[in-house]
């Protein structure tokens, strides 16, 4: 059962596990420094559809799969999935997941998503609400692109501090299970802030204050320091919103995070060899990076403690033609290994 | 505790309370048969601000105000706000509630949002992980009618099955509360349903499957029949989906709700005088509607079971562009009166 503490922390007392997860990317991905850690490397950006958007959908689908067959189960014995992705109206879940035929809720937490979806599994199993959840998201280069900024075609210059949206998708299937798999021990849902930033190509800072503010809530709930923590993962501040996020938490809350933090945005390419300036971004960043990657370590219990705070920039294409500043928001997820209890 | 019934409905053993309800609405649903219920009728569009994206955002600001000082508590006091809307990205709740200072779960369940804001909202106060929240929805007609139609100053025709998207947001407070407050008593979370629907004029009859789907699983998990109802309501079918959700439970089910249903969309506006064809539609239809005219009778026990079955259209305007069916979602929430135990 869920039992709050501190402000704002939810600890799951029965330690929901994580019986199945997946990530799934796209070419370039699979050319960066995680490619082994894939569950599959999608060479067709389309894959095998006719627009970017269906092919989100499919990348979904494929990691949802992935997951559902590594955790042995099927779509029949899924409660509900939490699941959410940056296109508008987050028609790459809703179209991928009208297939399966289990109960869907809903999110939008723009990078931040994959926290977020793991949040709400994790809690809803923990009170019994639900027994098997699945959370999902994705994100697609070439439907971010045309969305956010401009068509392919046009060939934009990109700025020094642009990140790059990751195509992948990651899944993991959550249930109440004594086995040896990696749990979700705690949960804080972030607050909004925003600093009034303005400059859409550099969403890094935009995130890094809310971040900052998540992790000090986080570690003052909880009576924890960074040394607690194997990694503390933020997804997806890039080099930029990364450097941003240690000086504020150091400068404010005296919080020296630079020995344990890393970001699922530096994590999924060689940022010197794959020209993608900042980094990656995207729902799909952190959602296959930790569905993958990060998870895969903690099974091995290579990492046994690992805070991972997923980082979403709440702007649109729209706010920013108004004039709007960039709010965001970050939700933040304690993982542990089987061995921690 | 949440407890499971059936295959996919949830109990809520504590039945938490709405403990402060509001909604808030524009000039048109303020000349509507609802009018006297409403908290707030904004006779300017754009309350005061410079675009529709911004009015939306000032109507949800308007309906947590409102909701909050009903419930006699402050920002400070929510452990956690879930609240979407129909605009790309969810910018009318972010941008709305970055300035209370909150935690906020971002959702997107287009017109089915309400039901699912409340569902989640109430199901983690059962368990325990929240203690105070809020759930909240709104949409505006002109920002809605520009993103997924035409220009305002196009006058584009309608045709006789289109909805009309109301302006308008609701907010209801959530808490374990032993006062004479309506309750929430039962979840249930719906799966996509598609049927192969592609006019985007008639989304009632895209949405009327998954309504049908959620009502007779509620049902069937719970042990009830229609007469156990006061009122089994949908939001938004209008006209035309309301008509084919009857006839889809009869014919399919075998369930005959036409003695105790009605629908959000043809209750906020006089379907005869106010030309908006078939209803009312949009996450501020139901929300506007729930939040003040049904949780104002619970209050008052003129109902006492109100099935609150939100229903949303998954598409987006690159979905049907792209020759995609339209997938539906309904989710169903049990109100009661406090005479209810």
């Amino acid at each position: 059962m869920p039992k709050r503490i501190g402000r704002y922390t939810i600890m799951l007392t029965t330690l929901p596990s994580i019986i199945g997860n997946a990530g799934v990317v796209g070419k370039k991905e699979g050319e960066g420094p995680l490619a082994n850690e894939f569950d599959k490397i999608h060479e067709d950006e389309f894959l095998g559809k006719d627009t970017f958007e269906k092919a989100e959908s499919e990348l979904i689908k494929d990691a949802v799969s992935h997951a559902l067959s590594k955790a042995n189960i099927t779509p029949e014995d899924i409660d509900c999935c939490f699941s959410g992705d940056l296109l508008n109206q987050c028609i790459g879940s809703s179209f991928a997941l009208r297939e399966f035929g289990f109960p869907f809720s809903g999110l939008y937490g723009a990078c931040s998503t994959m926290a977020l979806s793991l949040a709400l599994s994790s809690t809803l199993i923990d009170s019994g609400a639900l027994n098997i959840a699945v959370a999902a998201t994705s994100s697609h280069f070439c439907s971010a692109e045309r969305q956010y900024r401009n068509p392919l075609e046009y060939g934009g210059q990109r700025s020094p501090a642009s990140q790059w949206t990751v195509t992948g998708a990651g899944a993991a299937v959550v249930k109440n299970d004594d086995g040896d798999n990696p749990k979700i021990a705690a949960v804080t849902f972030g607050k909004i802030r925003d600093l009034g930033i303005t400059d859409a190509n550099n969403m890094g800072a935009a995130m890094a204050p809310s971040a900052a503010e998540t992790i000090s809530t986080f570690m003052s709930d909880t009576h924890t320091k960074p040394e607690d923590f194997d990694l503390i993962l933020t997804g997806d501040l890039g080099k930029v919103g990364s450097r941003l996020l240690r000086e504020l938490l150091f400068k404010e809350n005296n919080i020296d995070i630079s020995q344990v933090h890393n970001d699922c945005g530096t994590l999924i390419y060689d940022l010197e060899s794959q020209d993608v300036h900042s980094g990656g971004s995207g729902c799909g960043c952190s959602a296959s990076v930790v569905c993958s990657y990060i998870i895969n370590k903690l099974r091995k219990k290579e990492l046994n403690r690992v805070l991972f705070v997923g980082t979403g920039a709440l702007l649109s294409p729209t706010s920013s033609l108004q004039g709007e500043s960039i709010p965001g928001i970050s939700h933040a997820v304690l993982l542990t290994s089987s061995e921690i209890k």
